[in-house]
């Protein structure tokens, strides 16, 4: 009866709403202002139905937005601000050059030239796949966008050395692969600031407490645990779930025979490389030019409309799923940054500190990662988990003389390196768990074996960007 | 030689790029500022590209931006507020309820009810399309998409009464039907503010003025022209351009038919009817509630998603048109109201005022809608235009002493009134000129003597907004 009910979405619906209107009423604690109160609840609410399914996130944007708006405890003007903040248009603009990127084989090319010369086995493959990612991150701000590029590499590869996805050759090779390519992600992720939709958000967040968190900064800081990460993840999964092959000579062959197919450079091509490598630059220098990187942005995409690499008509047939998340992005960094200006973060942010009391800063900082991170099992969506928490969670570690650098940029990769926790922690997981090559046992262990070996590097390494200054 | 160069689309760009390094070294006239100059220039030169084709409208608004940004004549801020500008969501919400509304067949249900009770003669047909396409206006803000729900019914209509796209049969019902439609159109996106994308535009600078044109005035100010419109236009044609057939029994079966293989209202249809009467009401109620527009029209949308009226999936599959224009909208929609603040409008607009000192107010004021109906012949998007001049000639009358409200009024509904002089006057023409049943000499013709009564109409009823105290 009740599992039957579950099924149903309205009835979930119903709870969640029940729930919000319990909230709702419950006595306003901490001297909270009243309209501090109902936007938490409104949010809070949304979030519990996408936490259960009983919404879509887009959904439950649009209706907390409405709500929020017609309770009066945010103006329509506020609600609306999101939509001209500079990094949701930076979102916007390099979702829409992504797709160019994706559609040019720019990433095809890369991963076949790197295997042509290093992949003769089955380690050096897991080290192109890092590679080539790591290469395409700052052009392709969504990680699921990229997983879409990396995907059918990956598959050719396991094909190519002899791995089908069934019982008797999927660990051969492809297993491995796969799973390098879902930790691949989450570390190029975190390498750029431009590499997953949500890290722009982080930047305007952390912005707000002064931290500085431009291109160039963001690269700085996170190349010494991401570098590492990339050199430690695939030995790790290597020694540890070993693949039954170790020597791939078939793959560079394979790898030659595919660049000869697809011939020289085209002008295309060329000018779609020139597009990443002026956008790349332009990105790390828009702090000294003053130029904002949703402009450079838009310079790269009007370059590629202008030499047809992206059409209007691409735009039209393509740009549906660019709008829903522009939608919700906007929405839900308002409803939060909100909450931030109502006094939210800041008096539960004091709640929990108190909470911490006797903990030194390192001490409060390892126990404040470790839960952000463990909470993301319940999490499906990476920006909703951190539209939610990141401010309460900034805010907690300042209270607790966390130095706010710190927390900011390490908050901001873990919303990256937590992405492989789970098959459904983060949707450029999905193509590799439904690939055939993994069970779900298996992706689970790894995945936490992932996340373990990503959490104790950056823990151990971002604490450098102290010793640059903050 | 030259019509070769003509027709490579590098070396118009070429022309265009030179034209306008031409204005910009100009010396500055009527001591503008060289902001407002450059800025003019940028503007001026994005529309010259538009209207030789050398650019895309999406790419030349890109482009004009950019270069406003990096030539430091408009901010980064100013060049992003139209993007949550109130009614550019307006716009964007609206574009994504109407394709919920053009699915749910609503559109088709309406039409064949009034033709089954009225459709038994040709004439009486064409006031089933102007009505149908009246009642849908103010849920579907896009000319071009209502075009999209007419069109089939009005091609089996054509068919049902034995009129074919060829020469011996068009005649019969067809090509009457045809213009009827573009004509319709022209009115219906008129009549309501939320009936084409433009219209908020126009009530967005109109309000600078400090004009009023909500949902229930605009509805108001322009039901006297437009009714009359609606009413004369159908009889006018007919009579003018009589078509062969004038009996249609067959029409009203048909009608019957095909509601029957429909059935009865469905759930889903129930609920989409609702939400549309609901929004309009709300609309109407907007000012009297203090509820934004466009929230109104994101709750019509979280009603849809929430009955999957309208899907996610829906969503990303149809959004990219929704976002190209909110894109471009917003965009050159910011460079004009730029213009405006920098002080070009005005001043343009009291040199143009100068050269028509001597006349009185009403031979200003039709002058100028002569003039900005006229310079439609060179314009293909209405909204282009919309952008480019209604500032301007707005400018112009309120300094040859014609009043505010009756030229915003008037220069809003002429960019409607116009949309049927030529075959590319609106995108919402080209499904209709595509027929077969109608010629491009027809078209030009005909278009003109809609254009012609059109201008009549509004130019005579419209001032009637005076005597409402404007």
């Amino acid at each position: 009866m009740i599992q039957k009910l579950w099924k149903n979405r309205w009835a979930r619906r119903a709870l969640v709403l029940l729930v919000g209107a319990l909230i709702w009423f419950t006595p306003i604690p901490w001297g909270l202002s009243p309209d501090a109160w109902q936007l938490f609840t409104i949010f809070i609410t949304a979030i519990l139905a996408v936490l259960l399914d009983a919404l879509s996130i887009f959904t439950a944007s649009l209706l907390a937005m409405i709500f929020a708006v017609l309770a009066g405890v945010m103006t329509t003007e506020k609600a609306f601000s999101g939509f001209s903040e500079d990094f949701m248009l930076l979102i916007l603009s390099a979702f829409l050059v992504s797709k160019g990127v994706v559609a040019s084989g720019l990433g095809k090319r890369i991963a076949f030239l790197l295997i042509r010369r290093f992949g003769h086995s089955t380690l050096n493959l897991g080290y192109c796949i890092v590679a080539t990612d790591a290469l395409l991150g700052p052009a392709i701000p969504s990680n699921t966008a990229r997983s879409g590029v990396l995907y059918p590499i990956v598959l050719s590869l396991c094909l190519d050395t002899g791995s089908n996805p069934d019982e008797e050759t999927r660990r051969r090779s492809g297993s491995y692969l796969m799973m390098v390519s879902i930790a691949s992600l989450t570390v190029s992720s975190a390498l750029w600031l431009t590499a997953m939709a949500a890290n722009p958000i982080a930047a305007g967040m952390g912005a707000q407490y002064g931290v500085r968190m431009d291109f160039v900064h963001w690269l700085l800081v996170s190349s010494v645990p991401s570098l590492l990460a990339m050199v430690v993840l695939p030995y790790l999964l290597y020694r540890m779930f070993p693949p039954t092959a170790q020597e791939t000579p078939e793959a560079p062959r394979a790898a030659a025979e595919a660049l000869e197919q697809m011939g020289a450079l085209s002008r295309k091509e060329k000018i779609m490389a020139a597009t990443f490598v002026g956008m790349v630059l332009l990105w790390g220098l828009a702090g000294l030019l003053h130029i904002s990187m949703a402009i450079v942005a838009f310079m790269g995409l009007a370059v590629m409309l202008l030499f047809d690499i992206f059409s209007i008509k691409s735009l039209r047939e393509e740009g549906g799923d660019a709008l829903e998340t522009f939608i919700w992005f906007a929405i839900m960094y308002v409803m939060s940054s909100a909450l931030n200006e109502l006094g939210f973060m800041s008096t539960l942010g004091k709640q929990i500190a108190g909470q911490l009391q006797g903990l030194s800063w390192p001490q409060a900082y390892v126990l404040l990662i470790l839960i952000y991170v463990l909470i993301h099992y319940l999490f499906v969506s990476q920006t909703a988990q951190l539209l939610a928490l990141f401010g309460v969670f900034l805010e907690v570690g300042v209270n607790a003389q966390v130095p706010v650098a710190l927390m900011a940029y390490m908050l901001a990769f873990a919303t990256n390196h937590f992405a492989a926790m789970t098959p459904q922690a983060s949707s450029a997981n999905v193509m590799f768990a439904g690939s055939g090559y993994l069970n779900q046992q298996e992706m689970y262990r790894q995945g936490a074996v992932i996340t373990i070996a990503n959490f104790v590097v950056y823990m151990v390494c971002t604490p450098w960007v102290l010793w640059m200054g903050g």
